[in-house]
């Protein structure tokens, strides 16, 4: 029998996980998944994901895939792996796709929300930055709307990215204001590691001051990394959504 | 020199508390609130609230007050008070009010959300009831539009409630769709002890078909405790605002 190939939509709350990433002897938000399959099916899987997140960020839409001989209904996907897994993963949908599909590769764009709360907070502490020093929002507005386009991001990676091409189109990068939060809203077709969190923290530096914004653009130009920022927390960014053709 | 009167507006996880009021040896909110203030000022205090929720209700906006010798100004009581609390408990502003300012006794209106999720959720695990049943929402709207008007609640409270009079004003009552949610919103000038969450669990009861939702209204009506529903989880629940004239 060919195997099926599906598609998942998960949510995690990444605070305890070493990231998504399978890793041996550590939690991680791929290894736990992978043991909810066997669990379920008895198979030894190894999923994809759309987006391998770090230690500590969060998904509300993180995509996967994974093949499976099972021939259960995807409702019954949805209902064991959820069983099996621990309360800060949650599986949102399970649908069957063709084979081709690659929650990696075939996907087109993928949008992250980073989260800054300017107050004292308890019921989102674990998702968000709470920041108390003062930041001029239209800095940070200015600045995000230099982002769009197809552009090389090599000042806003991490240092030991190798990838040949630091090129990525933005398509969408604003600030927004929800309540207490200070909302960075990025999607773009491809990200690079640490892309979004360096943005941010770099963003941020010249919104409170401690660097001319004007500077930002020549950073971003500059393609080096080791003018940007400091990365923003971990915590207080969001996978929220992958798109496909 | 005069006591001054301060009144906090406080949030807070109640997962891991035995619910807001002070107890020997169990972890409550009002008892790492005290134990913050003593910290910081050196200061004994008992302080009084808006609403006592129960364990593992949340609160977004409870309202306190306390009297203190000390002459800090405000915003050091802001910052101290935080750097003294847990991370799961955040107060979010300190004002100097009136002597006679009573957190509970000068309220006039309360205000309360009940968060079901519909969906599986990782992220909001521990602020939502998680309903994989199905609801006619219709029918919660239509149970939720009898509320509002002074009434006699001693059908909703808990067995245990002996006050003189179970009397309550309701101003608002509506099921309001965001997102995967679907959140009761409630708003009175009191409420009786476990009477949210009764009216969402027996309101639940007849929108998911376990009891017919003509009978609701004659339980609202007998006043007779038994005849309600089980009371809905209390991670659920969360006090939002707290209103003074």
């Amino acid at each position: 029998m060919a195997l099926r190939n599906l598609k998942l939509i998960v949510e995690y709350d990444g605070t305890d996980y070493h990231g998504w990433q399978y890793q041996d002897n550590v939690a991680t938000v791929q290894g736990r998944l992978e043991a909810a399959i066997f669990g379920m099916t008895g198979e030894t899987v190894r999923v994809t994901a759309a987006g391998r997140t770090d230690a500590g960020v969060h998904a509300r839409g993180q995509v996967v895939n994974f093949k499976t001989g099972r021939d259960f209904p995807t409702h019954r996907f949805l209902t064991g792996l959820n069983a099996y897994l621990p309360a800060d993963i949650a599986v949102r949908s399970v649908a069957e796709v063709g084979e081709d599909f690659n929650a990696r590769f075939s996907a087109v764009e993928r949008r992250y929300r980073y989260y800054i709360c300017t107050a004292y907070t308890a019921l989102n502490r674990h998702a968000c930055w709470q920041c108390f020093f003062e930041m001029d929002v239209a800095v940070l507005n200015d600045l995000a709307a230099l982002l769009p386009g197809r552009h090389d991001f090599g000042a806003f990676c991490r240092v030991e990215v190798t990838s040949e091409t630091k090129v990525c189109e933005v398509r969408r990068s604003l600030w927004l204001r929800e309540g207490d939060m200070i909302v960075y809203e990025v999607s773009a077709d491809r990200f690079l590691h640490g892309m979004v969190r360096t943005l941010v923290g770099t963003m941020v530096d010249a919104a409170r001051g401690k660097t001319d914004p004007a500077d930002f653009e020549r950073v971003f130009r500059s393609r080096d990394r080791t003018l940007a920022g400091q990365a923003a927390p971990a915590r207080g960014l969001v996978l929220e959504e992958v798109r496909y053709p």
